[in-house]
């Protein structure tokens, strides 16, 4: 479980890291809050860390149950493979939107096989 | 637990619904990202994923405390009644959102239930 | 662990009360749903429960982690600290947003210790 605990706090540092992109862009682009709308770039910036909240609230509780009921260094694996693919959305959203596919998808898919291989796991435990 | 983690994971993946219908949403109403706001029936299907979002982060360690203090067959149950109130929150809101009230509550109060008995059952458990 | 769970309870009915507080804000500044904009003050309301929503992301597993790696009570004693600041936060940004440093401070370094203490608890029990 102490690789899963690793990997998740990596994951939620490189979150920060999205946020405080926010707060810095909110500088470069001239958008007080409370606004966050305003400036293209800006925008950008703002949706990459949204749709990172967005999708979090899948992967985190995904590591725990994939780690308690099928395998905890492939959990570990799988919020590795997450944490790559949020780092290539990142880029790509930034420079062009329509761009941001493949670290999206990496991102999905990882958080939802986490979450339905926990499901599994827990209804095998079951039988 | 095994019936709190399957229930849990149902809920998550009614809230990826949630979000693939926002991404549908963006083709027929011509959304482009980042944008958010620009079409009235975009805005309710976002608003519905969103208001998710916010709920499930009360939901999710809600699930965990009530399971771990209270009675775990009883927290999957309330779980159950979470995922029907979001079923009729989705409908009504994309409808007419000024009929959502019941939807809503529904999943309000299961929520809450379950953070507010599981903090009751660790008191009882500390005394 | 009870302590623990007690105050996560807590934080998250101060979240929840910030929830409300955006709602009695739709009907006193004539904002209604789905629009999250059109009104500076009701804006500062919305913009605190963003806000606690995403920095509760980092928050929840961060008290599981410190009080599983680390050390409980100490983990409880920082989620009184961000349960503080947060309210200080609150009433900051819905006076003046320029004022809101103090209250934003005390509760990103409160989550940010207790992700950071909850990795290094961890890496130090690989060792």
């Amino acid at each position: 479980m102490e690789y899963v605990a690793i990997v998740l706090v990596l994951v939620l540092l490189q979150y920060t890291f999205f946020s405080i992109m926010v707060g810095k862009a909110r500088g470069t682009y001239d958008v007080n809050a409370p606004a966050v709308t305003g400036h293209e770039i800006f925008e950008r910036y703002y949706r990459v860390q949204q749709n990172t909240l967005e999708l979090l609230v899948v992967f985190i509780p995904g590591m725990f149950l994939f780690a308690s009921y099928v395998h905890a260094l492939t959990a570990a694996g799988l919020g590795v493979v997450f944490f790559i693919g949020r780092m290539l959305y990142y880029k790509a959203y930034v420079n062009d939107p329509k761009s941001r596919g493949i670290g999206f998808t990496l991102t999905f898919l990882s958080a939802h096989v986490l979450i339905i291989g926990g499901m599994i796991g827990a209804v095998i435990k079951l039988l």
